[in-house]
């Protein structure tokens, strides 16, 4: 039996992190995590499938976000711009308020060429979605999956300005000048 | 002492893909393709650094045309354009003499989570690299990786199409029309 605890998610997650930034990724093991949040295996077990989910932890809510804001984006609206009022959304709902755990973040999976190899995949996810997304506005099949991708590829430029040192600018600001930018390249 | 072997590079590579059709990629080891092969296991190390590197054998050289034909576009060739060029330039030369080759891969990459997960990484090495070729030529940062991106989009969804049973149209002349489907979409 799951005994029911107050934020389990956000304590594993926390404690996770904490846990990666001082030993890195590799040496870090659920049960460490589990103990420096108070809890045990079983509850880590209960929210996440391993210790490399805890790192790309509330991308379905973010990805999920992004697709239903492009489905309500007005007809006629291109496929770019609407992908971007997506991700420029979503970053202003999820991501704006957890700019040092994103940096902190950003650099645990720099240091770890296998979260590397899992960010791979989680950004093919993200392409797909909004991908699927332009298709069910009409968008053709090319059109919508380069769509998708160029899209992304604006987000991690955009992200990887906003985690600078110093940096003030929201992060769909800068998903802003990246579309932009490619526009006029 | 590596004995010379006409053509083992080519040996092990025919030997490891109708091994990979036959029984799969997981259950083949580097033992059975170089048995195959009529070769011994330390030659198949000189030429490749694991079983999946089998897989991706040739991409370096594809990466390298790319990337000069990139360079050579006139300038004033906008940066999809000129992505486009090379990715339609290494299609013409080193894809479409394999075409049945590539479809044989092709399903076994599809049937691999491992072999996906690392043909991820391969599309994110070609996509550094077409984005570090407009660079060279002036385009700006974000432009660049935005349409290294886009272009690796348009090259996979013109090789589904290439790969389709019955498919007569080059490769080349499927990347022109992805990018285009973009353009209008």
């Amino acid at each position: 039996m799951v005994r029911w605890e107050p934020d389990a998610y956000g304590r594993l997650r926390d404690a996770a992190l904490s846990l990666f930034v001082e030993q890195g990724f590799e040496k870090t093991t659920v049960a460490q995590i589990a103990e420096r949040a108070g809890l045990n295996r079983r509850t880590f077990f209960h929210h996440f499938a391993d210790k490399r989910e805890v790192v790309f932890a509330g991308q379905l809510a973010s990805d999920d976000l992004i697709a239903t804001e492009i489905r309500a984006q007005p007809p006629g609206t291109d496929p770019l711009h609407a992908a971007v009022a997506g991700l420029m959304l979503a970053s202003d709902t999820l991501y704006e308020q957890y700019r040092e755990g994103a940096i902190q973040l950003g650099a645990v999976i720099a240091a770890s060429p296998e979260l590397q190899e899992r960010e791979m995949v989680k950004r093919a996810t993200l392409a797909d979605t909004i991908a699927a997304a332009l298709r069910d506005r009409g968008t053709s099949e090319a059109g919508a999956t380069v769509s998708g991708w160029a899209a992304v590829a604006m987000f991690f430029v955009a992200r990887n300005r906003w985690n600078q040192p110093g940096n003030q600018r929201p992060l769909s600001d800068l998903i802003d000048e990246a579309h932009k930018e490619f526009l006029t390249a």
